[in-house]
């Protein structure tokens, strides 16, 4: 695969918890900002319930349709806990003892302590690659392009490094933003000029409502540096004909 | 429509600032919680790119196998908020100037300010009705089972309440948690047992790790209070065999 080819990616969010409200998901920005940082583009999140048929049937639907999927939660030992299982029958793998698993879980724990809970942990898909984790023992796994990740967002965080030689991005995916003291309707009609001239840029305006402060951000992005420089200068030519106060360009 | 029927919703996230991991959603949690709140269950979300094609399908896929259909982002004044138009399409309705919502924010501006860029936030699919923004004006609007608001937390927020009439839930969903100084593995057998027993109350389990205390928060969830007590109790009963400390109950 040369450098130059678009990859993409899904993100699973798979959990009760953020459905129902009663937890905020961080995961989706994590891996978001990492991918980005590697040259993998996401393409969609969706998170769903902890519900066997619908992770199979999201799966399957994710993994055909994307370079990468990357799943969090399920992963623990309680019974609401099915992704390792869920994962299996998407592929048509036999759920069962990793015994490499096993053997990192037996040695993590005390004598005594690996006990059936803690073992429900070791049960994969056939020949899965494991993702070790630096934190609390269990690791996650990987089937082809499959990578699933705990729920608990500072153990995910500290198992990324070890995706480092798996995962392979693209072209890495550049930005730059301006922010100026300004509302988005001020500046729409000629940022739309801007943006219609550089189709391979893409242009997102946000606002922001900052210490007081009332103003909006442009975040320019794209693979290429020299497009975005072009894109920048055209948008702080009409900033300053405008008047308009820059805050950080 | 009686108070028992199951009413459930997607929520769709839309914007590249979320995928590219810019930008932190908080939106799904203040809306699946009001809709928790309602008696509306969330069924999904997804999260997708400011991209006509992809919303109109998937709000096409999205509006067709949910009650209801909550869209958040993109109907701003500038390229990138085409949230609107994409709705019209996925309806097949023309996209054109409402007139009542021209009244609300040609009467909003001060003379002279109400200019092109904030004229294009009152163009939205026929006959939608608004739903109104009692923070910064420019209304969201509803087209049959799906419900548009902005991307910015705090307007949507400030706009729920005007929802209150117009979706409409079944019972609500009742929940309970108890909270316990141990780890998942150490209950895992017995809630799986419980859960057994139990088959309509979704119990979930959400190890914690706060202020140097590390524990399990356990989440019941029914319409049925009676069925969560029952839940509740056989519960406590095996954490107390176990002499395990309850931290919350």
């Amino acid at each position: 695969m040369t450098k130059n080819t678009k990859v993409n990616a899904a993100i699973l969010i798979i959990g009760n918890e953020i459905l129902s409200g009663r937890t905020q998901d961080t995961n989706t920005s994590t891996l978001a900002t990492w991918l980005s940082s590697i040259g993998v583009k996401v393409n969609e999140v969706r998170v769903i319930p902890d519900d066997e048929k619908i992770i199979v049937n999201t799966l399957n639907v994710l993994r055909k349709a994307n370079d990468y999927v990357f799943t969090t939660g399920g992963i623990g030992p309680t019974h609401d806990d099915i992704t390792a299982q869920s994962v299996s029958k998407a592929f048509g793998l036999s759920y069962e003892v990793h015994k490499e698993a096993f053997k990192i879980l037996e040695a993590y724990y005390k004598p005594g302590e690996f006990n059936k809970g803690r073992q429900k942990m070791v049960w994969m898909p056939k020949n899965a690659s494991l993702i070790l984790n630096p934190t609390s023992g269990a690791p996650g796994f990987s089937v082809e392009n499959v990578f699933c990740l705990p729920g608990v967002p500072s153990i995910l965080k500290s198992m990324l490094g070890s995706l480092k030689n798996r995962v392979v991005g693209g072209e890495p995916i550049l930005s730059h933003t301006l922010s100026f003291k300004t509302v988005e309707s001020e500046i729409a009609y000629s940022l739309k000029k801007v943006q219609n001239q550089n189709q391979d840029v893409e242009i997102g305006s946000y606002p922001f409502f900052h210490a007081g402060k009332l103003g909006v951000s442009i975040v320019l992005r794209s693979e290429n540096q020299s497009k975005i420089d072009i894109c920048s200068s055209q948008i702080l030519e009409f900033i300053k004909e405008k008047k308009i106060e820059i805050v950080d360009r």
